[in-house]
């Protein structure tokens, strides 16, 4: 099994991403690193090979033009470098728009799909849920949100092993009419959809507490709603231990309680999902946090990795084919197979 | 002081209205309550008066049609005692659309605001953040995002007396250029725009660690964002809670820590804050969450108590009147000062 690894992005610098590279090179993961070979350091590691790569797209790039005018820049070789079949699947820790434009462009969309989505599993302390779109697509209309539902429902049967999984869409109310008009219309068309588990409207506060297995959004919104969500957990920890270190009584509490509590600090850190992928390709491309530290990397390579091995792909593409009411949807106004 | 309570819309029914109504009562607050007389059971209690009202507005009515038809509806019958000058504020649990409507129709808009907008404090244990807009308007174009900036900074400044709010904007990233098109445009004047401290976008997580005193978002974002972290929190406090139950030394060190942790769930307990307040009205408007208990209706009507009690509206509307570059902001392309 070999990874293709963007070898820019990672905010913390090539020394953490270089060490992600060969934690995860230990595992038995060979990994194809695009990126600066002086910097990354990693000649010679077992497992490893670096292809020199100078060129990259940062934050600030347009997505779309930047991967269509630059072929040699980092992400546009790894996704190439899977297309050409010398790695199962990609990593990137850099801009999450030039990721999804290089990965749709490089690696094609499944028949039907017409926009990839970016789906995280939370870590919920109920059970998990899978989360989309958390980051690809800002704007949608009605017709990608339903996608979004099969797409999530597929990979969750799938991948995550739910069965019949309950998909509910994310909005400001329970009743039908809540929410944007996109929303709106996406729930009317849910609604009367065979071949998913429509439950529902759901709120913010549903979503950590997993009423649903898969829960439906924009880009924009699912991306501020995650951040939050790990934004909070990571205050929360941060108070408590402040009050541990405030109070003797407290702090003794505090000492008792931090087996417990790292744990579930470790669940909402989110270097240790190792990163979001991104659903609707015909080859697996992981978005990594662009703050991952070393484990981050090594995880969202070693998620890749598994992945590719239940062959998430094919799985959620098949059960996508069979669904008569997921083809249905699909078809609605599918612009074919090939990126736009 | 006498406020006006719309005595409809609480989730946990009329006892637990009419038990917050009678706590707030207590503490020497007169409200006047617009509900069905023998449900609320509230006849002779000492400095309640209630008046007979049958009709209400749902969560499934469409909100502007509902209370332009029905004048006799009890959120509608609360803005006019306002009106009238028999209260001084009125405060309602049930819809937000409708309490927005009848409070805009009733008490109409502080000169030049297009739009008011629903505003929270949010209980940071870093220190408290003004979020706005997170519920009244699903919709924006770029000048409400910059009417809100204005808005959110004058009420910081004037009523929780932060001197110089920094105001940032909630969206997908740090670079000028990220999120949806009304949010590109909003930056781009409040970057240019004297007379408001613009500390540019913040994201998600930056959200609950309070980097700024002031964020800006459209109500669908922001009600999403306000309900996750407010799930978040229970979720989190119930899973320490889980934790101490099924391990010995984590349970006695659960036992200690409760103390402290007890203050830190009661902060992210929406009952504790009591509501969100409607900004850019002539009148101090609560809007209560739905699902607040007896204190949170205590609590409720008690924010509107003081909001009077500290000028709210007169500060906020000086504050707005004087900032020059507010005045220029806010004439942009005003409607005047008459509700819509």
């Amino acid at each position: 099994m070999t990874i293709a690894l963007d070898g820019f992005g990672a905010e913390q610098g090539f020394d953490v991403l270089a060490e992600g590279a060969r934690r995860a090179a230990a595992d038995g993961i060979g990994v194809r690193v695009f990126g600066p070979e002086r910097s990354l350091r990693l000649a010679g590691v077992s497992g490893i090979e670096v292809i020199p790569t100078t060129e990259w797209i940062g934050n600030d790039d347009d997505p779309v033009q930047s991967v269509r005018e630059r072929r040699e820049a980092s992400v546009v070789r790894a996704a190439r470098d899977v297309a050409e079949g010398n790695a199962a699947a990609m990593v990137s820790l850099g801009s999450t728009g030039a990721t999804m434009a290089a990965a749709t462009f490089g690696l094609r969309r499944l028949k039907g799909v017409q926009r990839p989505a970016l789906a995280v599993r939370l870590p919920s302390p109920v059970k998990p849920v899978l989360f989309l779109d958390v980051g690809a697509n800002i704007e949608v209309r009605a017709q990608h949100l339903v996608q979004f539902a099969f797409l999530g429902a597929a990979f969750s049967a799938a991948v995550l092993e739910v069965r019949e999984p309950t998909v509910g869409l994310l909005t400001v109310g329970e009743e039908a009419g809540k929410g944007r008009p996109e929303i709106v219309e996406a729930h009317r068309i849910l609604a009367e959809a065979p071949g998913v588990d429509f439950a529902g409207n759901i709120e913010g506060g549903d979503l950590p507490e997993a009423k649903v297995d898969v829960v439906v959004t924009d880009g924009f919104t699912g991306n501020v709603a995650l951040k939050v969500m790990e934004g909070a957990a990571r205050t929360l920890a941060g108070a408590i231990s402040d009050l541990a270190h405030k109070n003797v009584l407290a702090a003794a509490g505090g000492l008792l309680l931090k087996p417990a509590l790292g744990g579930l600090r470790k669940e909402f850190d989110p270097d240790t999902t190792g990163g979001a992928i991104l659903l609707g390709l015909r080859a697996v491309t992981i978005v990594g946090h662009g703050s991952s530290g070393a484990d981050g990397v090594a995880n969202a390579i070693r998620l890749a990795a598994r992945s590719v091995d239940v062959d998430a792909v094919g799985r959620t593409a098949a059960l996508l084919r069979e669904g008569h009411a997921g083809r249905a949807a699909l078809a609605g106004d599918a612009v074919g197979d090939e990126a736009a």
